[in-house]
């Protein structure tokens, strides 16, 4: 598209804190904090695939940016930088306003500075690469639990999900609970200043992206573990605890995803340090299992029964579910 | 898609030289070397707007990687890590194997360590981020160029444009020379070890993705600066050099695009030494034009005259061209 300087001048170019040379160079160039090193990730976003196409774009902008934030959290990483790339269908400029002010939004939100990226024409879609710096030692990976850990979530999961299905007609929800869930789905909350805070205490961590059990199924390989929940620990939003007991219900529960939760493992014996933690950074935590010898990860519900998990029971909420 | 995680075990997973955690967790984790500041840049590539969807996919991923690496090279930095965001319309393996290898095969040549991104189901989308590192006192950047400046370009410009022209059938060549193009077109040699030779030494640079005249046009902006280029001064191809009063060659020169070509300013007091950086690293240069205290680029004939460069006139191998 012809206007692409001026749309990124426009819009894209955000004065920085901890940013040698941003937006409008060959490459933007930044200083980390003495005895840090660096952490990357990037998220790719299609629209139909993991957005409506019609959702608000500030909305999305938000969310483009705060699922990336997510994935730093689960590091321990302070998030400081960004990189944009986006193909837009057409340069329509309400639409690019409406995105990038959500995006910005949430970046000053987060204190990240947004140093760069690429906007072409093409079907929509959002590239973000999201920066940050972390201790070395501190980190938190996926492969650090260890049999006897306390598995543990922030906030509460399923909200999400049940939020898609009702926009896809697949579930009925009184209003209110109707937007909450639609909220959840559209404007979740990355737990940056947690993971922050559990580094160099928790075990290992990850987000919740893909639904409890999958995620936590990826922790449990890396880490060469097994975990055993309780399906009645697991934090969830009033509307759900009161359905919990039904098929659909259950499934946005450990199989939704969209939740941006940290799931993360810590020795038991510091329960007291991870509540503080939890304190301190205002987040919601909640004790739901423990690692184990084994593999894989199972279920208990009230009666001590392991529930059937099989993936297949479990898609209603896969990434096809928006195509 | 379901397979997204097999098919990133299988081919997205190499071994990292300077990477503390790479492919597999939430982020990667990388150590910059005492003392250097991080580079980054990012590129999206369209199917049918940046490359033929029918494209040989090893060749792609070379390509994929070289647009990015030259960004990094006009910075004068070294690059050291690479994210790749994918987007497929299908789970094609055959295809996914041939663009990982020819991915990974220009990750080794430049010794860059792959260590994440994404992958999803959508329209085909690359989106590349380059990691690097460099001297915050000795970056390139587009800002520095100061009257009396020679400008510099390495090897030829315009021999890809007219690959372009021959693929899209507006431009016959003969078999051997529309080989040469085409090539030069799909697999461009990034400029990293000039640009690395030239930090500290150059005073501006930038890589020639968007054609000659705009790019020199957005180096002399940054810097508040003119530039005098001398048409028969510019280093062409064998095939271009007999061809360069023909009207659609001088375009691809001027205008063309894709060349992944450094061109950068330098004291004219420092001549000597960017000829011994361009011997150093095996790089042809050549000196092209000056810096003036004046605004925008203007190109002058062997007669003295000044070109038309009205941009109207130059659009044939706009990003356009493609779709």
């Amino acid at each position: 598209m012809g206007s692409e300087f001026e749309l990124i001048r426009k819009y894209f170019t955000h004065p920085g804190q901890h940013t040698v040379l941003g937006v409008g160079d060959d490459a933007a160039l930044m200083r980390l904090s003495p005895g840090r090193i660096l952490a990357a990730s990037s998220d790719m976003l299609v629209a139909g695939r993991h957005f409506f196409p019609d959702t608000d774009p500030c909305r999305l902008g938000h969310k483009a940016l705060a699922v990336n934030l997510s994935d730093l959290a689960a590091m321990g990483a302070l998030p400081r930088w960004v990189l944009l790339s986006l193909a837009l269908p057409r340069a329509d400029e309400a639409w690019v306003a409406a995105f990038a002010a959500g995006f910005a939004d949430e970046a000053r939100t987060y204190g990240v500075d947004w140093v760069g990226g690429d906007t072409t024409g093409g079907p929509l879609n959002l590239s973000v690469t999201i920066l940050g710096e972390v201790d070395a030692q501190r980190a938190l990976k996926r492969s650090g639990a260890v049999p006897g850990d306390t598995v543990w979530l922030s906030g509460t999961v399923g909200d999400a999900a049940l939020g898609l299905a009702a926009l896809l007609g697949r579930y009925p929800l009184p209003e209110a609970a109707r937007q909450g869930c639609v909220g959840r789905l559209e404007r979740p909350t990355p737990r940056v200043a947690l993971g922050q805070a559990l580094a160099g205490l928790a075990h290992s961590a990850i987000d919740i992206s893909d639904g409890l059990l999958a995620d936590l199924g990826h922790l449990v390989r890396a880490s060469g573990v097994g975990a055993e929940l309780e399906y009645s620990a697991l934090p969830l939003a009033p509307l759900l605890a009161e359905r919990a007991s039904e098929a659909l219900v259950r499934e946005a529960i450990l199989a939704g995803g969209d939740d941006y939760e940290l799931c993360f493992t810590a020795a038991m014996a510091d329960t007291e340090a991870v509540l503080a933690a939890a304190r301190l950074t205002a987040t919601p935590v909640a004790a739901i299992g423990v690692i184990t010898a084994g593999a894989g990860v199972r279920v208990r519900d009230s009666s001590g029964v392991f529930l059937s998990t099989r993936r297949t029971g479990f898609d209603h909420f896969s990434s096809q579910g928006q195509q």
